[in-house]
């Protein structure tokens, strides 16, 4: 029965099957669907498999729509993993978690010493360590792929970000090269990360700056429009011209593309009509913890994600303001007049040197687990898989692909020659757009955040001796002293109730 | 040999001890010893122990030098639990994680059905509620108590944060109501908490929010020295006079202290000479990563630990501020001319509204894990707890005592009728506090971020639209609509697409 299933599902019914697949893919939600079907466009004829068997069958069916690609369906685990040529690689795109160890259960009972599974979803790091060596006891290989680029990416090109084994890595290279997006100059946007779980948590960063990179944006519309009255005319037209700029990326370009379109539902346009509640998954969260966890300050990030959270408060909000405009304070405190043009070109400022704390924060990040775990991760090549095919691509990555390439040890992007350029050049406007937000009662978290991040970064002295100097008073915390080495401590509270006898 | 260590223990030695101790204390560094001298000076006797027993010894030593208290050492753990009376109830003063496992295994073999077991160290709740588990197995109840005020709290009165058996907090309740701080007008500073790791939870939640007013105040002298530009005794008498008013705190009364003291090893002042690095231990960390596993925005919390993490950079930081200023920025960016009582009274101010946010952060916090966890928390009686004993105690917590028995459901401190109306009148002069911080290159992060998060709850429609149709966009992660109810998709690629066509 099920042998026969697997002959139907053959996109060329009737015809046998002449010989075994390069690779196979379990999991055809559309992200599935469609690295299935870029693997299958690069000439990798590629088995699938899905617990739910229609989705087998839609996928065979597109497969067949888009250019008869070699993709070929299987409606059992046992069928789909006999279906590969040895030793066998098997993409897994499902939900992280449990369904993942699931599939690992369903597959690796047919799987043989010497194959390999790669999961391609948004798994927490250690989730992959585990499983790594879980699945090293039946002799099969494992990595943890972060693949980037949404839906499309995963059609035309992703970013590529697989850890783990090496010598399984070795063994799909050719493949995940083509498949990869590929950028003129750079290449194909994949690179072997580091062994364990660093794929996983490459990818889980590059998340944490998108959460930053959404933000930074959002803030930037909404100082444009609350305080610069800007239309959505207006909008359109100056995210589409920052995208022929230093901003030029996937995300101005489709902020530019939303604020040109129309609501199908009614009048004017659908961002207005877009109710203002960010849902999010996991790996927002996971990097703000890990941020914490390695003692590395991510606050560019940390803000986009408080400000998610706040943005689902909806409800409270509407009674915050309501409360707040009944005793006098109004949503808008001020609309002060404005240079339209000069607010547009202090804004662009703004946001972009807010950009490179952020990603200063986040390749940081990424450095302190390297060092944590001994992956040995290149930060510069990181930037380079991230120039294309996921969510993030941006000129601007190129820029940071320089700074390390400048000095791999660089220990942040802000004092990269360049970088500490440029941002100094766009200090005066970014400072202006975060005091004219504030005093227009705007919130900009994440600008401001970031440049908070900037001027506690490049001070010599900070306010911290005081927090030092009450953690002795209370708790006999001890202090270091700015002109001698060593630890000391001063019996504060009794010199004080002296001094005041 | 053991009893007659135990004989010769006795602070009258060579007198027998004649009926069993009160109570029992395990662990005597300084908190442990100081507890256990309290808790004797309210006449309760009690039983010390220590691995280390010169400890025991010395706790011995202090409590006849402070009046011949009631306190019995004993250098091994089987006398030092039979010395209690049955119940028994033992209180463990050690660093937390494994140490207190090895205390629990090291007296529980000694202890009976129906005794209790009491930790007060900064444990992290879920240890406690493995350990509430493992010890029920043995008869045993527990409990995990929050114990706030460093060293001279627990000698004198701490804050107590009990949580875990109800019928263990009832055995011990007349012990901890004297031995708590006690407040004019609202009594002994400690409640029964709730169940499991409440108490720890709670506690952890404390240190945040003492986070948060350290960093606060930090900023405050920063920009009251860097820009205000004034000297030590100027700020000795202005943390004098705000602790006078609506400030008036034992951290705002420290930090006058601090001003106050000249540098014994040299000129000038001490605060001068301490290094501006800020050390920590884990429960700021554990704050942050909650306040994100439960998507509760706490920025000022969050601000205030990278302050931390930043100010430990110091080689960086000073590195960073040669590579700025040879680009031509400076430490401090403008020396406006500032009126200096204007900008004394606009900092208190600032400084009040920001802590009303932190607050407010930290309390919700607290209920969103309350109701996670069915624990029932009442956050007004936190509030009274914290009146006294504790290292953020403050005139303050009883007027969010206040709010919370105006509306025990109250959403946000923020809403409340008294604190809306004090965060309103403030706001002028917190506002203009962190745009001039701003404009001078001095970093306020917890007030800024602050203010941001007043910002941003107060606002009915944020810019989060923005963010949702980006990840319609690029995820079809689908949005909600302003105008209609469902779940909505576009296809906003296609319609770009062909509207540039």
């Amino acid at each position: 029965m099920q042998s026969k299933l697997r002959l139907v599902d053959f996109p060329n019914s009737g015809e046998k099957m002449s010989k075994p697949t390069r690779i196979g893919l379990a999991g055809l939600a559309v992200m599935g669907q469609n690295l299935a079907l870029n693997i299958a466009d690069k000439g990798f004829p590629i088995s699938v498999y899905n617990r739910t068997t229609s989705k087998v069958d839609e996928t065979v069916e597109r497969a067949k729509q888009e250019g008869n690609l070699p993709v070929y369906g299987f409606h059992d685990p046992a069928s789909f993993v006999q279906s590969i040529q040895k030793p066998r690689v098997i993409i897994m795109l499902v939900k992280a978690g449990a369904p993942v160890d699931q599939t690992i259960k369903a597959l690796s009972v047919y799987m043989e010493k010497g194959d390999c599974i790669i999961d391609g979803g948004n798994e927490w790091y250690e989730n992959t360590e585990r499983r790594e060596k879980q699945v090293a006891s039946l002799g099969l290989l494992y990595l943890g792929m972060g693949v980037s680029g949404g839906e499309e990416g995963a059609r035309r090109g992703p970013s590529l970000m697989p850890g783990g084994s090496f010598e399984a890595y070795r063994y799909i290279e050719d493949i995940l090269l083509k498949v990869a997006a590929q950028v003129p100059d750079s290449g194909p946007c994949v690179t072997y990360i580091g062994k364990g779980g660093s794929g996983n948590f490459v990818k889980m960063v590059h998340n944490g700056i998108e959460y930053g990179d959404m933000q930074l944006i959002a803030e930037a519309y909404d100082v444009l429009k609350s305080v610069g009255k800007l239309s959505n005319d207006e909008l359109h037209q100056v995210f589409s011209e920052w995208n022929k700029g230093e901003l030029l990326s996937f995300l101005i370009e489709i902020t530019a593309d939303i604020f040109g379109i129309k609501d199908d539902k009614g009048n004017g346009y659908l961002v207005d009509k877009v109710l203002d509640k960010t849902g999010m998954k996991g790996t927002g969260k996971w990097t703000v913890q890990q941020a914490v966890e390695l003692s590395t300050a991510a606050p560019t990030i940390a803000s986009s994600l408080d400000s998610r959270f706040l943005s689902g408060l909806k409800e409270e909000r509407v009674q915050a303001a309501i409360a707040f405009k009944s005793i006098g304070v109004s949503d808008i405190l001020c609309n002060p007049a404005v240079d339209k043009q000069k607010l547009i070109d202090d804004v662009r400022q703004a946001l972009y040197a807010s950009k490179i704390c952020s990603y200063a924060q986040g390749m940081n990040l990424i450095r302190a687990k390297s060092i944590e775990k001994g992956w040995g991760l290149k930060l510069g090549e990181l930037a380079k898989i991230w120039k294309g095919g996921c969510i993030i691509r941006a000129v601007f990555l190129d820029r940071i692909k320089k700074a390390y390439d400048r000095n791999p040890d660089l220990t942040n992007l802000l004092v990269d020659p360049e970088f500490a350029k440029e941002i100094t050049d766009r200090q005066s406007a970014w400072r202006r757009v975060v005091t004219l937000a504030i005093n227009s009662g705007v919130s900009t978290p994440g600008m401001s955040s970031s440049l908070a991040y900037f001027d506690t970064y490049r001070r010599e002295r900070l306010p911290a001796n005081l927090v030092q100097a009450q953690r002795d008073y209370f708790g006999a915390h001890t202090y270091e002293r700015t002109d001698m080495p060593g630890s000391f401590h001063t019996e504060w509270f009794k010199i004080a109730r002296q001094s005041k006898l």
